[in-house]
């Protein structure tokens, strides 16, 4: 799954305020920064993208895989109402942060400056379904890359909107793969490893504790091969030390890293198959994250009918896209 | 790739008798044999096979496997000519062996007694060709797990003659799907791996020295999905202390294992992706012997028009076969 050690983006109130008060806050904070800070405008064909809740490691990981790309980053984000009114700096790029208060009126003034804009979101579960409300409502495309929320409404919400969105609870292109895969694998040649024992490890940082995505999806695919996975024996391994000891997490990947592996022994254990992950660190989602927003653009430019993606559509482009 | 430890079957001479000569073997060591060995009648809907060469280790470990199925094993097999006339036991059952001189006699009777039979050959490559025009003559179908001989002229053989056949150079049924997986995933998304290194280690038995199909087949996959195989930098290792102490083969399958690591590391090195595949012994190569042959008679059964098959058809639909 994707990594979701974010600064929550703060739901906003159900009684939010109607849209007439849109053009009350002409003179907050936003607009004290804009008269120092006016928005340029981006390079020709650069893709400009917003990225909320900066302050979390996953944004500002995509924020610094940018430099690498065409992307401008509008330098304001989505952000807690502690932190609204205030700047911000990655990189020696500086954010202003806005609240969950008066994202309405931020959100219309940067698509009348760059409405072609895309929104990169990596955010606590909690936050998730008004933050989909509130792109669905104003038609920007958006990339999601966390877990959780009441994903059937979410996707509902954005189907019956005009956004183009891309939402994904796992971003990692490779491991998307690898379970892209297992289900075709498990399509082609049900039964293929019946009479197989299959032994789980999995290590994964303490952020994604409770995030089983990857290997619940993994077990479904195994289980249609042939092989019950029993989640009970997963070997779950969270203890920092064992981490680095047995399944040799380097020291500084401790507080970032997801580790799998499914070793499968044949009924004699004649025949072993082992297939193994391990990321490290948010390099591979970030870059993800930013061949899903081309990928998005790309879609948006040729007004595909299709409107909600996710990264296997991602993959299954790479060659035209990446 | 699949064993070929085989005895060669000695190819015919290309001054073969010809076709009037065959009733001249009616007092032949063959019909001696018959005298004192009738050939019984298998158990309704048990398919009767042949397993030539069946003094290799490889024929002899699906005779061994065939005992935990409904297969019924001919008690007469192809060898040298140096064996002819011998008999040779395998589990307590005796075998007739038969060198090149008069085999299509042998053949003609045998299919006569069992029109439903099923020709199992591993052999030697350099036996091949002729073997496989043998069978295609008769229209007798079998199942043919060696490598080498000349494969275009053998297929077009097959493809010309009203046999059934399954001829895969690897018989490893998860093996294959491995490949198969590789195949899919670099048709899908090629490209996926671009800017990853791949790291590949092999260890096979003697036996297996020359015969690089696996890698091969695996190198075309990855350079598809944007990594490329220098054959050059695979570790190979055909030390058998090596191969003991560095990826752990156990003693007893130092002489027949084939065991194969690709490593994909991502250009930052914070990801990494592995696939292992450890083969030991000769079972898991039987097993799929079975299921080919199973599958093989089933499309008889169905008068099926396609003729010619391979592994990745058996996996296909192992499921129904299996």
């Amino acid at each position: 799954m994707a990594p979701s050690d974010e600064s929550m983006l703060d739901a906003p109130s159900t009684n939010s305020p109607p849209d007439d008060s849109l053009s009350d806050a002409s003179d907050s904070p936003f607009h004290a920064f804009l008269d120092n800070f006016p928005l340029p405008s981006p390079d020709e064909g650069s893709i400009p993208i917003m990225v909320n809740s900066c302050t979390g490691k996953m944004a500002s990981s995509v924020i610094i895989e940018t430099l690498f790309h065409e992307l401008y980053i509008i330098p304001v984000s989505f952000g807690s109402e502690a932190m609204s009114g205030q700047t911000y700096d990655i990189s020696s790029k500086k954010f202003y942060m806005q609240g969950p208060s008066n994202r309405e009126i931020v959100l219309q003034h940067l698509l009348a400056k760059y409405p072609d804009m895309i929104v990169v979101d990596y955010t606590l579960s909690a936050a998730l379904d008004a933050n989909v409300e509130l792109y669905c409502k104003f038609g920007v495309p958006f990339v999601l890359g966390t877990n959780g929320g009441n994903r059937d409404l979410m996707l509902k919400t954005i189907q019956n909107s005009q956004s183009y969105a891309l939402v994904s609870s796992q971003m990692g292109k490779q491991t998307v793969a690898f379970l892209g895969v297992l289900e075709y694998m498990s399509s082609r040649f049900p039964g293929m490893f019946a009479g197989y024992t299959l032994q789980v490890k999995e290590s994964l940082d303490e952020s994604k504790a409770k995030s089983l995505i990857t290997m619940k999806a993994a077990s479904v695919f195994f289980k249609r091969l042939g092989v019950a996975i029993n989640m009970n024996q997963v070997e779950s391994l969270r203890d920092p030390i064992q981490q680095r000891d047995v399944v040799e997490i380097k020291e500084e990947h401790l507080s970032c890293h997801e580790y799998y592996v499914f070793h499968l022994t044949s009924s004699d254990k004649m025949a072993h198959f082992e297939f193994q992950i391990k990321v490290s660190g948010r390099s591979m989602y970030a870059e993800s994250t930013i061949d899903a927003v081309k990928f998005l653009n790309k879609k948006i430019k040729e007004r595909h009918g299709k409107k909600l993606y996710n990264m296997l559509d991602v993959l299954r482009e790479c060659e035209q896209v990446i």
